[in-house]
């Protein structure tokens, strides 16, 4: 039976991931599929760079027409990265009627409803498993699940790099600069950890996941984001002591039809199935009406997870190609897309306050929070500290965003606050 | 397009479900399948039993050959549990040429591979994937990462009534009769529990993850299974203390071509993923060579997860219905049954021993373990109780099997030893 021809765009560490799986698993491939699968061609930036020995120099190209323009090349795997440049190689290549796997995550959130529009239009599959944390088949997962339940919730954990952070400061009482220090000597962060820190990688992700599970197509604008870099070691000392752990946490809730997505720093109760995924590690959480909880956990990236999901996503595009039945994989929203507004965006808020340690003060600051019928779930007037100034920390009952925003407006205006420290969603199982 | 027809084998609380979701979800089915689903005939027990008023009484039979040798009935779907007598309606359905989905991990745990094998001799899908930790999507999980991975290691807490009852003794410090009293009132435990506190429901369930997982025909007799019924509050206010959490773990461990399947309490360091896995829920810890951890977490039984993964796996079987690719499910083990010998089982142990308070016999105790090269990773020793008994808490390092099992013996022939009261593997992240 004659073979499967891929052609592979970009050889990083991704890439050579894919190299070394096709290779050493060929036989159980073979298994699975019913032929033999071959690399054809490999477009690199350079070809003379040194390779590990697994490569076949031959198969270097620097031109992206001899994958994208040979037509014997069956299956095009994408793990070069980038957006706009790499968004015409594809096009290019679902256009010529070749099937395409990606990893990337960003032209998956920017331009995925578009690109999954053309490989239905030519009758071509278009897979991105791993795009969205490496290791965890929950792209699958949820297709699976979509046939006989409705999901109301995903929330995740999907950037390694700020779990990582997190983690250590939490752990180890370290400040964020440190750990970041840490974690870039260790290869967990960027040199530039611009786009992981401020919750932009792990928006990406969440668009990804919201447009898949809701069946609406979520927009990388509609996500609310706010990053890590904010959060101090005495705010994860308090959330500790109230049994809470800080996650960057991804959330897409839908109420009714209306649905929001945000990325934002969380404290979940410690018996949540999130606050224990530590370090590196990757989960997400699924509500679904029938089946209720369910949780996906793994590594979110690292070459050879990465490089699993692909081939595992490889696999799929072969076995449709044999039936015949390809280009089935873009369904088109079901759903139209409808936002809730901030006044229907419900959660708990945890507040650190500092205040001019005077009579009368508590009594101003709840009384605030009163007018807007928001109670508390828990308060802590921490003794002076220096300055005469009190820490006041709180935890409020479910609070509307627009209420908690005109809350803290408030409370800046006051003159007995010095300043709010920070302020939290708080998530209990 | 013709509708698929249904033969529903039962209608207890997943059969109910099943019913619930083909009726609620008929227009996603729809959409997933390309033609009309519907239930065409239903076994049960008793045809004039009062039933909710989803249920069309007109479907309703008692005798089984209405539904096996109906030749327009195209897949079997059984839900009505048992084994000796299921397991010949399922023959005969399999042989009249009808796909089947079950739930029934008795039947596969004892009768899987044959079944398989007589579905795929057949052109049919055996689907059961609901048959282990009903809303956890493991099975296909598994399917899916082994085409480019090889596993070594599936730990699972598969027993909802074990885990509620553990999570219960553990978090409110209760003895197990009381707390298996409590979950029998709550519905979380049977009137007869023995099958769930035994460990044997588990032990079914890791035989069919072990077959599947390491491709290799595992047997239920393979597995070294022991219960919960002997653990008590010491053990896991010890536990505690030591940073341990107890669960029933099912585990089953490659090295190089061995294997070895159990099912015991064992006690997990709090940051094993495993740990914060609470009350009735399951999950499944899945190491493998490429992808390292994963973990697929959710309800393990209840009528609507349960429910939803017998609904899945249909859509499985009328996609491939509609491919005309049937048959496949069934994939020969690839390696032969390989176990290893207890000698190559290795573990840590944690230890309670009740001892004469007199010189010299801590030393006494150590010199046994110091003679089979096992050593220590803790050691607690408490004041003394009450009749001069001293209690020896302790954690080794690595031991095998045959030789804790042979310290054990020499520890009890002492004479300063007045009993062994726990031993427990011990599992560390």
């Amino acid at each position: 039976m004659k073979a499967i021809s891929i052609g592979l765009l970009g050889l990083g560490t991704v890439g050579s991931g894919v190299v070394q799986i096709i290779k050493n698993h060929q036989d159980k491939l073979m298994h699975q599929v019913g032929c033999p699968v071959e690399i054809k061609k490999i477009l690199v930036n350079d070809l003379h760079k040194t390779r590990s020995a697994e490569i076949n120099t031959q198969v270097l190209t620097n031109n992206p027409d001899d994958i994208l323009q040979d037509p014997e090349i069956d299956v095009v795997i994408e793990v070069m990265g980038g957006v706009e440049e790499t968004k015409k190689y594809l096009q290019s290549a679902l256009q010529s009627g070749k099937h395409v796997v990606t990893a990337n995550k960003d032209l998956m959130a920017l331009h995925g409803s578009e690109l999954l529009k053309l490989a239905s239009e030519n009758g071509c599959d278009l897979f991105y498993e791993a795009s969205v944390a490496g290791g965890i088949p929950i792209l699958r997962g949820l297709v699976d699940g979509l046939a006989s339940d409705r999901i109301t919730q995903l929330m995740g954990i999907v950037n390694g790099t700020t779990n990582f952070i997190l983690t250590k400061m939490s752990s180890e009482g370290l400040a964020y600069e440190d750990v970041l220090k840490e974690a870039q000597e260790l290869g967990f962060a960027e040199a530039d950890p611009t786009s992981d820190v401020e919750g932009l990688d792990a928006a990406r992700k969440m668009t990804i996941l919201a447009t898949l599970g809701f069946s609406m197509h979520i927009d990388l604008e509609d996500v609310k984001v706010s990053g890590i870099t904010q959060i101090t070691e005495e705010d994860l000392r308090y959330g500790k002591q109230m049994g809470y752990t800080m996650k960057l946490i991804g959330n897409a809730h839908r109420e009714g039809e209306k649905v929001e997505v945000s990325v934002q720093p969380t404290f979940l109760s410690n018996n949540h199935p999130l606050a224990s995924v530590q370090n590196e590690y990757n989960a997400v959480y699924v509500y679904g009406e029938a089946v209720g909880e369910t949780m996906f956990y793994g590594p979110g990236a690292g070459s050879l997870p990465t490089a699993t999901a692909v081939v595992s996503d490889l696999v799929g595009v072969i076995k449709n190609l044999r039936l015949g039945v390809n280009g089935r994989s873009a369904v088109a929203p079901q759903y139209p897309k409808r936002l809730k507004d901030d006044s229907e965006k419900y959660s708990k808020y945890f507040l650190r306050i500092h205040v001019q340690d005077e009579v009368g003060v508590f009594a101003e600051i709840t009384s605030i929070f009163a007018k807007y019928g928001v109670s508390f779930e828990k308060i802590l007037q921490m003794p002076v500290t220096k300055n005469e100034t009190a820490e006041i920390v709180l935890v409020t009952h479910q609070a509307s965003l627009t209420d908690i925003e005109d809350i803290l407006v408030e409370l800046k205006d006051l003159s007995a606050v010095k300043e709010v420290k920070s302020s939290y969603k708080v998530v209990r199982k």
